[in-house]
């Protein structure tokens, strides 16, 4: 293969395939820092702590892991080897639960690696980094083909409201639901976007207004609370979110609260999109009662970003990490693939037959 | 009169009334600060900065500010002393635009004056302070009594979700959404409280939390964008919030948020509650659509409650203070005088005509 390495400017494989190189998500928007990560437990960590996150960067970071802890095995054998790279698959696998695009990147990789008993140790190494960089080129080529595809659903000077952050620091580029919104930009289409804060880790408030600001993007940002206002209001033509994993019946898992901004949506008659590539569609989850549900620690909630409490002490929290949109509140799915319209059941599995 | 002066932990008037006393609710739940407060200028801060909050908490306020102000004016003659007054009651009715019951309290207190153009001075200055009393009186009379008619429509060990503070600190006890909470804690009904944190300025999670905590209540502290998940767990059976004001066809305007809460409870089909004294019906203003909605610096959405910054420095913000909740969506207004159900219009109306 002649293609040029893939590199993203919050995320890339170092050039001697020994550590993983991101932007840490979780200094944003007050410093800009770069990791250089390639001990199981600090790779581990970069997901747990949102240093890196966004379901289809999580994927790209976690293919990259992998071939990088696979060059630190020093098992002599392919049999003793694959053991221990399942070990640290499985570590990673399980550091984020709800999102599914881990898991198949977990997967993937491993697939590759039980098919290469043959090779010797160069050769193997050698695929398993190639595999890794695949997985970082194909997310680039579905962020252009979700953003074309969600494009064409949209009007110039439209309002546009998203939650959370599913721009390209959450891919590899572009974006899934911000895709759309930076390709018109660059086409002059001049949207008007308002970011829900998302709390409690405000992925909207420090990341989407950043990644947009910065792309001369007129957004707005709101607390999560603001959003049935805005909409009221008549400032917003279109909800676009992303996802981290969509059931067979079009159930989709997202940030904690896109249930909500949903049935606001649906209130207000307004078209509520999700965007995500294929890989996060799970035909083996039958409905959104299926996907398992991340719960993270109360303090989260009960300390200002880490530095002022602003609860009681040890007041009891509740902190789901996410919620599960009904299909029935979706106006439509949109993947690199093409743009699925209700009955989901129908048209997810649909995407996945003209494959084959 | 023989009634025992009132006082509220966090609010009274000093003894020789020339200050009014308040624990300063804006550095809650971290410190507990009790200011004493006189000069015209910092009465009006104390409004705007939120160190007293709560409709009816500020009405009972401003009519302790303008008996303290009264005090203070020095002109000999009752046609000089009015507009002095008034211009004063101008500044505080204006601290805050949305609630009716600053304005209510206030109007209430020039009347009085207004009416006692033949009397002395002391005469005059004790009428306005037992007019300030009278209104502190008979809140904690209206609060009893919503608690009660509220506690009517509730089961032992319902889960209840509220929004904002409408508890003690935002009356002067009891509470209006949470008053029926702490009657039926203290009738042993072991209700399970979700309590919305309420950005941006967090007085559900400073607020409500440490309230009910203290009270003994079992509240759990989520995110607003978490009560859609709660509510679809079925873990709540009503929602109970307060309100600032309502307009004749019942449009309840409230914390920001409100409207997106009793959009989520039609949704999930779960009774959604406004409670609020008869001060807070406002029959001069039809709709929702003729209540000002104020709006305050974006600096409190960029900044973690003032503390470190957490979005991008200058990003566009909108931050309403509050939204309007449509009548439609509302299932019983609950006043100290009864269960105002729908259609608004008459039974708003007939809590009035039944008074004359």
């Amino acid at each position: 293969m002649n293609q040029r390495t893939p590199r993203s400017p919050h995320l890339w494989l170092r050039e001697d395939g020994l550590a993983v190189c991101i932007l840490d998500q979780s200094q944003l928007p007050n410093r800009e820092v770069y990791l250089q990560l390639s001990a199981p437990g600090q790779l581990v960590e970069a997901i747990t702590a949102l240093r890196i996150r966004g379901a289809p960067a999580i994927g790209i970071f976690a293919g990259y892991a992998l071939s990088v802890l696979a060059r630190q095995i020093e098992a002599p054998e392919f049999a003793q080897f694959l053991p221990q790279l399942e070990a640290q698959a499985t570590l990673l696998a399980s550091a984020r639960p709800t999102a599914v695009n881990l898991r198949w990147a977990v997967e993937r990789m491993l697939s590759v690696a039980r098919a290469c008993a043959d090779l010797d140790r160069p050769a193997l190494l050698a695929r398993l980094e190639q595999e890794a960089l695949d997985i970082h080129r194909e997310d680039m080529a579905m962020c252009r083909a979700i953003s074309r595809h969600g494009l064409s659903l949209l009007k110039a000077g439209d309002g546009l409201l998203t939650h959370c952050n599913a721009g390209p620091l959450a891919t590899s580029q572009y974006g899934t639901a911000l895709g759309p919104i930076l390709l018109g930009q660059e086409q002059g289409m001049a949207f008007r976007v308002f970011a829900d804060e998302t709390r409690p880790l405000l992925q909207g408030a420090r990341l989407t207004a950043w990644e947009l600001n910065r792309a001369g993007v007129d957004v707005t940002l709101i607390c999560d609370s603001m959003a049935s206002m805005v909409m009221k209001n008549g400032w917003v033509q279109a909800c676009l979110v992303g996802c981290d994993r969509i059931a067979a019946n079009g159930d989709a898992a997202n940030k904690i609260g896109t249930s909500g901004v949903a049935i606001l949506a649906r209130h207000y008659g307004i078209p509520f999109y999700v965007l995500g590539p294929t890989s996060t569609i799970d035909l083996d989850c039958p409905t959104g009662a299926d996907i398992p549900i991340e719960l993270r620690d109360g303090e989260e909630l009960r300390s200002a970003w880490y530095s002022q409490p602003m609860a009681p002490a040890g007041v009891k929290c509740y902190n789901p990490a996410f919620d599960v949109t009904d299909h029935s509140l979706i106006s439509a799915i949109i993947t690199d693939r093409g743009i699925c319209y209700p009955p989901y059941t129908q048209s997810l599995r649909a995407l996945f037959q003209e494959e084959t």
